[in-house]
């Protein structure tokens, strides 16, 4: 079985850059499988691509590399690392990137990727994916050990991930994480925190949206529906159009869910 | 020779909805060869999806599996398919998304994708193309039986193609159907139905171009061009420009071919 | 080990052109490694696809085949080509896309497209892409013999590559030549011309700045910087930022690069 690599940059798919990491990898393995989870991060934005990586990796099968090159601070002395988790290794620049893979996987160990042996000779101080991190990631997928690559990272950067608050009077305080190609509106409210599906109004700009829908079948087209999303959080969404553009709402906007007390209590003094 | 599996979506590139259904699709047939067909299809915009995939399918070879997910219905009451035909395998929502397919190639069986052991567990109900469209088709790719998918299904949901009508003064009325990343216009006139092809005069928005040409190359640069089409359709173009940008004009727009008759008999009349 | 083929066009990702010349090369060649380089060059923009080519093909391992397809003048009278190289193999048309290729490899000899037996049957003359250098690929990575393609060519279009001059007074004049993803504008100064890195002034557009770096974490963000590019070429950037974008300089711009010599003599005549 092939060994399975992929790639996550915010290098766009216009410049060479991308085709170059492969052409690398390519050269040291020949066999690998190379997968681009996305190459339309934001410039610069690690929360954002660290937000897609997590999102993506658990559908990759048990040993794939994770390639991620979302790195502002490129050349100067932000470590090359790769992250050894139980089902996967992860393989960037440390600074936040793997945030959430912190939080959600086990991680086994950390290697600083100071072995020049892995790198390109002549390596470069502006394009590490190319001359760093995707000739580590191809000797790593070809098995080279943990132990080769460099040194422990015990300290690795974590940056604060945006978490949605159970508040005292009962209701959730979360926000929009991410916006998709859909506009649909991703937030930090874990789905699993809503018991009773029903039994929720949702808020968010001036709109107050009860219920927690499975689907967007069951609205109309241009209705606004707040749905479980795919990833196990809610999200807010427009049926055949964009939450992000019919609502102007974006990243960071505040998104409320109230427990539908009142209407238990109202109908419990009607009976 | 591995299993070949296409993808054609309108799920943009910037999300990780495009690799984690490859990430899927790999998990359970690493040796699979995965090709994008493309994932700029109009969001919701089923018709062009359906053009896109019937111009593309033919290039590929017999056995191909391919996955068209523009879904606008997911996780309501529209079926997954699997269309058999006698030389592929289309998987995708029966919304129409086939329309063209049953134009064009012979459909042998159509399966309801209802084996839930075919599915991911836990299949949501916003992403099918992730939980439920990857798995069928990797499943497929790899040799399961048509009847092991579920039931028959008798009768798909077609859409309405639309088509150029031969008109009783001889004209053609046709209309714009595809604007591509060039700005041509492509239209639903089929070049076949021009059998002289000096012999036509084009008219569209208020334009009348003479002549239906082989390539761009008999104009100079700026300007308009017929061309018969590489996929069989008449073409308007702007030689090393946007025929869209140049002439405003987009789908729907309407197209007639006129055949020259005035020209032959002024020409007769004259000699 | 699989043959690998490479694309780069200006076909864009929103068409089905691209997949269907995927479609065509794994017909012919089923184990073939398809790599895409960028399908996003301007189109018809010749020059900027050489540039990106070039940068991208030292990548590849040796007996790459490299198809590129920027092809404005397709169906008229240019050339198809095949070059061989001590390297590599490059597939397109002969309209200058390869000059750069022509300055920086040693050729073998440049073979015409010519039989037949490598086209798809109905070759078309708007798609050279699908019908010719696909196929045409192909068969090379196949191990056609080059005497097998067509008789040799040897007078391959070449277009002027804008290139850096020393001028009299020591300084060196140059051009942005491409402006990537991020913003960054790539010059056509090697930076292998300035010897003493400090030791240079750079001047574009109303702005002067002192010295060549290695890295954006030099300065601070929002800064200007000029930086040993990774492909060798002086580069203007903004760090965490766009410089086309703040400092509204664009392709064909003039870059200046004056060593400070004036500052040497007045710390003599201070001293």
């Amino acid at each position: 079985m092939s060994a399975l690599i992929t790639l996550t940059t915010d290098f766009g798919l216009s410049d060479s850059y991308v085709g170059t990491m492969k052409g690398v990898i390519l050269s040291i393995l020949p066999s690998a499988r190379i997968v681009d989870i996305t190459h339309g991060i934001d410039p610069h934005n690690i929360a954002q691509a660290a937000f897609v990586l997590a999102t993506a990796a658990p559908y990759f099968r048990h040993g794939t590399t994770h390639v991620a090159v979302v790195d502002p601070g490129v050349g100067g002395g932000r470590r090359p690392i790769a992250v050894f988790t139980e089902t996967a290794t992860f393989v960037g620049p440390d600074n936040g990137l793997f945030s959430r893979i912190y939080q959600t996987e086990k991680v086994r160990q950390i290697r600083l990727l100071s072995n020049a042996s892995y790198h390109l000779p002549g390596l470069s101080r502006t394009f590490h994916g190319r001359d760093l991190f995707a000739p580590a990631a191809a000797h790593i997928a070809q098995g080279a050990p943990p132990s080769s690559l460099g040194p422990e990272v015990s300290d690795p950067v974590v940056i604060a991930v945006e978490q949605a608050e159970r508040l005292d009077d009962g209701s959730l305080r979360g926000h929009v994480t991410y916006v998709d190609h859909f506009g649909n509106l991703i937030t930090d409210i874990p789905v699993s925190w809503l018991e009773n599906r029903s039994d929720w109004s949702f808020v968010f700009g001036v709109h107050v949206i009860d219920g927690l829908l499975a689907t967007y079948s069951h609205v109309a087209p241009g209705e606004i529906v707040v749905l479980e999303g795919s990833s196990g959080w809610v999200e807010v969404a427009v049926r055949h159009g964009s939450a992000a553009d019919s609502l102007r709402l974006g990243v960071g906007e505040i998104v409320q869910a109230r427990p539908n007390v009142q209407m238990s209590e109202r109908s419990n003094v009607l009976k």
